[in-house]
């Protein structure tokens, strides 16, 4: 009686539906190809890595037989004490008054709105989201099933109560749970929301009574124009502390120091963070405690220098690739000027396809950018494209560019 | 209005509920007194641990600038390829034949178990599970909001319906979605299935037509007895591949190298690998590459060594328990007496408390072990308890278990 599975479709929860691949994660694949002009990932610049001091901290930990040894053994899954004090003394510095306990630490950002939407969503609830946002926030959102609804800024018509309407028609007893905002530099557009506006979501937050999911992930890339405080910092202001804030920030050093060591953390009030441990605990038990020990020592060595390498990088790429715009491409494509981060975002006009269009680039002119559909939770956007400048050369964009205002040309 | 949030409950999803602290976490905490006689975490003994080719293998590859920028960027979701080729053959000589395709590196085995139940498991949806079982498991599965029903081994009076038939009487529509089990040296009770059990498993997972999830983080570690072959490797022998097979290993190098890299995995026919690709990619992109290549270095030149160093350190310990056991405890406990693993399992008289003799334990004896109960999905179990013979050493063990049965004694 015991036959061979021959299809595995019903063996699956109703979740797995709405599972789907990343083009973006399908492109990185491309990568290996050493003569592809890539925009597509949002991924750092190697040359960047601070590798001999991450070699010297492992060789240092790995050469003392008791830190060794509790290195290779099973750790807390809060995190590393020491780098959490750093992590807190960091958000503190950011605005963001706080202590280690309003720190876990996961491997990467990406683990953090995975476990936020594991603690906050049951199927059916709705979550405020930007239209466009993080393809892989959406991902990551999507394996607890909730119904997603577009954050509007600024002039609108909506109310607050409008959002918890829409949610509760939607499934008898929704409820909107949380709002997800890349308030600094976002990916996909490279946008930043003003003070104002970050008021105003806060507004929004407190009349819904939910929390807000701040995704800091491009934050201290900064390149020009004025600073505005975290969401999290004007939130916790008003009581002194991240304990009163309905705000929770998910940060990572994979974009100031390297995203291998798969580091992130979530700061957040301290219950959120008790039920945080939780939900990591029983995900995968703790982040390699080594890649924390050394991730520290690098944090504790190199942030700023680190900081301050990748803006210098960045923000030539990014004027080269303004530039490069300006001089080629045809009327009618539109595209954002971001003050920071390593994303710029491209709207040709309606009829074009950003999918048909990176298949011919990769085609025709050795060309990689991520369209823009998949960062729309209602599958809009076929016209735009997202370009990333944080890993290609200026000469390596500058002919990126050329190339790709041909192809919109046709 | 963005009044601060007094009372986060009402913010979580229906799963929190759900979500409760290990007594084995808040245990290791105790780990710290380093007075303590431990047998409490599943915690393999660091003495073992080869430090020393791993801190040569950081060494080397930190040392070569190009792997060093590869280990320190993103990386693929499914795995480090050397490492998946390494892991199929391993199972391929457990006896399950497959490819490197067959193979999704996890961190750790428990992050294995977290994806299975998130592919497998809609809320209501009933899993296998034995009685007792992992501890940890249960925490992964919770988060999906299954039922639990008992496997029974042996003889039973329960047909392949009355599974089908229990499951759709607790929720319309629900379906039994898996078998899980820990068939080699169970964590908690050291029990091993022998080859009928694991036949007639399968056979009733075929007749349900459901995934078997092997656990096999403990199947290296066998000290005496005849060897019988993974729940995979009989399943995959029908049609020759592990593409034809049903059952689910999740494996670790956790208890056989070093639990601290967080390397495991999960082999498993190839469209359900695909699908646990795109969890991975939603839940935190990929494991750390740098661990994964140093952990294939690890498996290449040292598995065999550890394996078999492991086994002679850890016979002892258990022949040292047994043995304490059988001089030291009254009338009335009984235990189990495993063929390998690091687990025993103790059988006190009704209307004992593991709990509560915890407490005593660690106050008058400097003790700790873990309560029984945890490991019952039903929450019985409180007169049991789980002994690890890992961690202590022989002399510890003999005063451990010498103090326990004065505990007991009263």
């Amino acid at each position: 009686m015991n036959e061979t599975v021959t299809d595995w479709e019903p063996a699956y929860a109703r979740r797995a539906a709405r599972m789907s691949s990343s083009e973006i994660r399908e492109l990185l694949k491309l990568l290996d190809q050493p003569d592809i002009i890539s925009f597509a990932g949002g991924i750092p610049d190697p040359a960047l890595f601070p590798r001999e001091e991450a070699g010297n901290a492992y060789q240092t930990i790995m050469g003392d037989p008791t830190r060794a040894n509790a290195a290779l053994q099973y750790s807390t899954s809060e995190g590393y004490l020491p780098l959490r004090e750093w992590i807190s003394s960091y958000m503190t510095r950011l605005g963001a008054n706080c202590d280690p306990d309003n720190i876990v630490v996961t491997s990467g950002s990406q683990q953090a709105l995975d476990f936020l939407a594991r603690l906050l969503v049951s199927p059916g609830d709705t979550a405020l989201v930007d239209w466009p946002t993080y393809l892989g926030a959406l991902q990551a959102f999507n394996a607890y099933e909730p119904r997603y609804d577009r954050i509007e800024f600024g002039a609108t018509n909506r109310t607050p109560e409008s959002y918890a309407e829409a949610a509760s028609e939607a499934m008898a007893g929704g409820r909107v749970k949380f709002a997800y905002v890349v308030p600094d530099f976002a990916n996909p557009t490279g946008r930043t929301l003003t003070e104002a506006e970050r008021l105003s979501l806060l507004d929004l937050a407190g009349e819904l009574d939910i929390p807000v999911i701040e995704d800091g992930a491009y934050a201290a890339l900064r390149y020009d124009g004025t600073p505005v405080p975290p969401v999290i910092a004007m939130d916790a202001a008003r009581t002194g502390h991240v304990d009163g804030a309905r705000t929770i920030y998910c940060g990572t050093f994979s974009k100031t120091l390297t995203p291998g060591l798969r580091v992130g953390w979530i700061c957040a009030a301290r219950p959120i963070v008790k039920r945080l441990v939780l939900v990591k605990q029983a995900s995968d038990l703790n982040s390699p405690l080594l890649n924390q020990v050394v991730m520290h020592q690098l944090a504790e060595s190199v942030f700023d220098r680190q900081v301050t390498a990748s803006i210098a990088c960045y923000r030539e790429r990014r004027d080269r690739m303004r530039a490069a715009l300006d001089r080629h491409m045809p009327e009618g494509v539109t595209w954002t000027s971001p003050e920071g981060g390593i994303f710029l975002w491209l709207t040709l006009p309606e009829g074009f396809d950003g999918a048909e269009l990176l298949a011919r680039a990769v085609a025709e002119e050795k060309l990689a950018f991520v369209p823009g559909r998949a960062f729309f939770a209602d599958g809009t956007g076929a016209n735009t494209l997202r370009l990333s400048f944080s890993l290609a050369n200026p000469e390596q964009i500058e002919t990126g560019i050329a190339a790709l205002a041909r192809l919109i040309r046709g």
